[in-house]
Parts: structure tokens; C-alpha cells; sequence
């Protein structure tokens, strides 16, 4: 099956799709200023929590390249906060951004830059390790050959390795476990109809896209075994930050008797974060709801509300998949 | 407080509003030409069941102008088979056409033109007149200054008159019950961020615009008070095809414990069909996901299910409002 690549690093570069540009375009940006990075994260050119974690480790190695040691401590710091601040609520960014500091704090200044190169290199070597896990631990879950709905793209695009819930989805299918995927668009960017619907087609996973409030009429129509999303933050009390419209799915299938599953790897786990209401949810610039890319759909004058993120509460989630194990409730992520 | 007209017949002709166009212009379109009212309900430039009836009843009458007595009965079935061909779920279209053939059936070929002319004009005063009582009514439902959902656009643009759902949100902001309106933005046409938008906007009523999965985070983020919605065909037991999404917004309404209302006209009732399930739910062309408007938002080549409504079952719904009285379940349409 095809392997794809959202985040790359070779030849003292980081290379990336312009997911902004999925499906219509492919496009591969390289860089080696970590501004561009910041950039890249905030337009969503990277995105998905565990992709973006990745991009921004090595945003601060390319930092440092080729910076004098009286300079390196002004440069790294003005580098995190930089990158720190492109997107609040994707756990995965802070941890990379921390563990990279913890090599800055132990390392001298002769040789940071490639320490902190090698450090990224390994979280992103790990991130793919863990999304072959967190596909393998998904396997337990499906009991018969299944029609899965996901939503927004938790897929090789979200992370630097094959993805969380579309890298579920994938190796169920290649072991025979899936019959049809259904992807909700997503509003209001479309990761679902753009990002999913490319990785599957690429797959050859057979799939058809549809608006994100048909969800409820396919679950009442019986055409739904099961949804899995990934996410963007879990709290110690197994309440989780996704893709706003994720909390709306865990309520429909609840109402239908529908499991629903989250996987992520256990850098989604914020520890620290006793429960949902702890979470900031990210409010994105309402002109995504008043256009879509240049085209205006509707006036920009009417006030639109555009959280990026919702948060499902731990009762409704019928289990979490990390690359440890598969929990089930009561979740209990404090010492995880 | 201002008034909107989706219909008008004068001088001879049709006028609309370009529903399709809306809010980013506000272009007028006059015909005389019963095929051209049939593409602009087909192409949805005119929209809403019952708005959609009274277009089609003048449509009638306007096939009949200047034809000679030996060719009306050949011209009339053309036109209404061609008119009835248009949309297949909005039974008030049915009935506007099966009114005027009453009125084709009864009456020699001299004045025909006139007499059909006549009932179609009557049949948009009575929707002009059931619209005032469904507000009327609505007010009923309310019990404090309320924040209310909607989907969809069920108000002026949507019949011949003042609106049936937007209606009663317009009556009752005038009478102080009305705080602030949620317009979910109602994928795929966006009928909510583009024309109840426009409307709350002329009216003058504070409102905001929110994806359709929006809904659940705000009701779990307690700001919504009650949800209401019109109506494309409610069956005898009280089931209801309305906007795909509507059957979200009523499961997500029991689990949030959050009223849930439907106002339509009586003649949105279909008292031969027993119950949803006998509904026929009309699918619409998948490039209505893969593109909005001229653009391409992904690829046309990527299966898309869209079907245009979905059905809410009666024991999801609060009350219906028609200009008749609140009618609350167990509902009996059977003889209404």
C-alpha cells in the first residue's frame, strides 16, 4: 500500500505538502527558516497535532543552524515562542517544543544544533513507531468486516508517520475488517472531502465523502458499524479536544448505539489537564466560515462563530487507542 | 420591520429573487415562461416548499396565456407534469399543481387562463395568511427571552409569505422573546449562513453564522434555549423530512434536553403518507460536496452521498406550529 509523507527532513530541509492545496494540487514546499514553519502551521499548510509537533522540532534545530554561540540562547527562545504560539491547543506541539528545550538546557553551545537535530529526528522517528502501534493496538476493536466514519483527517497527513484513526482504518482494511469508509467533510476547511478522501483514494480504501450533519441520517439508515476519530488533546480524565463536529458524532453515536473510538498516540495525553473544561479551545478567524479559500460564499460582515475544536467528554467515548494499549473507561491518564 | 417577497406576480409576470445569488447580490428575475420557472426551481434560484408551490401555480396559469382552446389541455399537462417533475419531496409543490388542475378540471376553455390565475393568486394570499398564523402561533413556545437555533432557511425566502420557522423567530423578537439567533450554515447550499443570514441581517435581529456541527458544542455549552425548523413534508404520524441535518439538530436536541420544534403550514402535511419511512428523499448531484458555486473545493471524482433532507421521527419532535393550532405528540395528521 502506498506510503505517504506529510513532514520530511533531508538534505538540512524540511519538506512538506501544502495541505491547503489537497486534493486539487500536490505541492511540496521546502524550507529551512522556521519561521516559514510557524507560517506553514498557521496557514495549515502542517497540520494534525502530531504532524505539527514534529514540523516544529525541527523548526528549532533550523533555528540554530549557522548561529554564533553568543547568539544561540536569543535565537532559540525567540524560536519557541514563535513556533509555541501558532496553534493553542494540539498538546503534541508543546511536548516536541519541550523535549527540545530539555536537550537546549543539557547540551553545550559547540554542538547544539545537531543535538537538537538528532533530537527531532528521533521524535519523529518515534511518532512513526507509534502510529504503527496505535494502528496494531486498533486491530482489537473491530469484531466483523466494518463500515467506519471518521472525520476531519487523523490520517498520514495529521502525522509524520501513517496517521492514528485513517492508519487504523488502513491496516483494518488491509486485514480484511473494512468494508466502506464514510468521511464527513469537515467544516469549515475540509480536511475530511480534501485530506481523508486523497489518503483513501490513494489507499484504494473504498469511500464516499458527505456533508458532516448527513452523519446522523447514515447512522439512522444502519450504515454505520462504528466512528473513529483522532484528536488533538486528551485529558488525564479521558475527556478529548478534536475537530470541532467530533463531540456531535460521540453524541449521535450514542443515541444510535454506534461505538466510538478515539486513537491517538499518548502524546495527545495532557496529564496535567485534570478534565475537559481545562482544554482552550482555539477560535479561528471567522472568514472561514464567509469563505472558502478566495471565494466568498457569504458576506464577511455577518458575525460567525468558529471554534476549531470541540471537547467530548470521557462518557461518551467508547474507547481510546495509543500505541500502549487500547483503555476503556473509567479513564485514568494522570500516570500514563 | 422590513418586508421580504421571495415571489411576486405582477404586470403578467413572475418576479424572484435569485435565491442562488444571495446575500452577495440581490438580483430580481421576471418571466412569463413556465419552463424558466421550472429551471429556477430546479436550480433552486426559488427555494422553500411552500414558496416553491406558489411559483408553480402561477406557472400553470402563465402556460395557459395565449394558447388556443384546442391546444390548453395539451399544453396544461405538459406544464404540470414538467413543473411536478422539478422537486420530488416538497408536497406543497403537489398540492399547488393539484389545486389548479381542480380548477382546469371544472372550468371551460374560455376564461381558463383567468380562473387558474385566479386560484394561484389565492393559493399565495392563503400562504401569505398562514404564514402570520404560524407566527402567530409560534409565540406560544415561548416561556422567556430565548436564544434559538435554526437550520436552513424556512423565512421569507423560503414561501410566498413572511416565513413559517424565521417567522416565528421575527414575531417573537418583536415581542421581546427573541435574545439572539444561531443560523447553522447548512451544508451543502449553505441556505443558513447565505439567506437566513440575509434575512436576520434585515431584519435587524442579532444573530451569528456556525457550521452545522457547531450546533452540539453550543448546546453543551448551554446557549441555546430552543431549536426550530420548517418543514418539506410531514407525514400523518407526525414524521418530518426537512434540510438534511434537521434529524442531527432533534437527536442532539433530546440529548441536550433542548426543545425542538418544526413550524410549518398545514399543507406541508401529507395525510396519505402513514409515516417517514414512506417519504421519498431526493438525492442531489454529488458535485454539490466537490464544488460551491464555480469552485472546486475537491474532486469531482471522489464519491459524495448528498441527499437533500432527511426525516425526523415524531417522538424527536417537541411540537409542530401550523397556522392551525401547536399540535403536540402524539400527532395525528391523519384528518388534518
Amino acid at each position: 500500500m502506498k506510503t505517504i509523507r506529510a513532514v520530511e527532513f533531508k538534505d538540512g530541509k524540511l519538506f512538506f505538502i501544502n495541505q491547503t492545496k489537497l486534493p486539487l494540487a500536490e505541492e511540496i514546499i521546502s524550507t529551512d527558516d522556521y519561521e516559514r514553519i510557524a507560517l506553514a502551521i498557521e496557514r495549515l499548510e502542517v497540520r494534525g497535532a502530531p504532524a505539527i509537533g514534529v514540523a516544529a522540532a525541527y523548526g528549532l534545530a533550523l533555528a540554530l543552524k549557522n548561529i554564533p554561540s553568543s547568539e544561540q540562547s536569543k535565537i532559540f527562545f525567540k524560536a519557541f515562542e514563535r513556533l509555541a504560539s501558532t496553534r493553542p491547543t494540539a498538546v503534541n506541539l508543546f511536548f516536541a517544543l519541550n523535549e527540545i528545550k530539555k536537550v537546549f538546557d543539557q547540551n553545550s553551545a559547540s554542538n547544539l544544533c545537531e543535538q537538537i537535530l538528532e533530537r527531532a529526528k528521533t521524535i519523529h522517528e518515534d511518532d512513526i513507531k507509534l502510529c504503527n502501534l496505535i494502528a496494531s493496538n486498533g486491530l482489537k476493536i473491530f469484531s466483523k468486516k466494518s463500515r467506519v466514519l471518521t472525520h476531519c483527517n487523523a490520517g498520514a497527513l495529521a502525522t509524520s508517520g501513517d496517521g492514528t484513526a485513517v492508519n487504523v482504518i488502513r491496516k483494518a482494511f488491509e486485514n480484511g475488517l473494512v468494508e466502506f469508509v464514510f468521511a464527513d467533510e469537515t467544516r469549515p476547511l475540509l480536511q475530511g472531502s480534501r485530506l481523508t478522501a486523497w489518503e483513501l483514494d490513494k489507499y484504494g480504501i473504498p469511500f464516499s465523502i458527505n456533508t458532516d450533519s448527513t452523519a446522523a441520517f447514515l447512522m439512522q439508515q444502519n450504515k454505520i458499524d462504528l466512528v473513529i476519530v483522532g484528536a488533538d488533546r486528551i485529558s488525564a480524565n479521558g475527556d478529548t479536544a478534536n475537530k470541532i463536529g467530533t463531540y456531535n458524532l460521540a453524541v449521535l453515536c450514542k443515541h444510535h448505539n454506534i461505538p466510538f473510538y478515539i486513537a491517538a498516540p499518548s502524546t495527545s495525553v495532557d496529564r496535567l489537564c485534570p478534565s475537559g473544561s481545562h482544554i482552550k479551545i482555539e477560535e479561528r478567524d471567522h472568514r472561514e466560515l464567509t469563505r472558502i479559500g478566495d471565494k466568498q460564499i457569504t458576506r464577511d460582515e455577518y458575525p460567525a462563530y468558529c471554534p476549531a475544536f470541540d471537547v467530548t467528554p470521557n462518557n461518551l467515548i467508547t474507547a481510546i487507542i495509543t500505541e500502549k494499549q487500547v483503555y476503556k473507561p473509567p479513564y485514568n491518564f494522570s500516570h500514563v
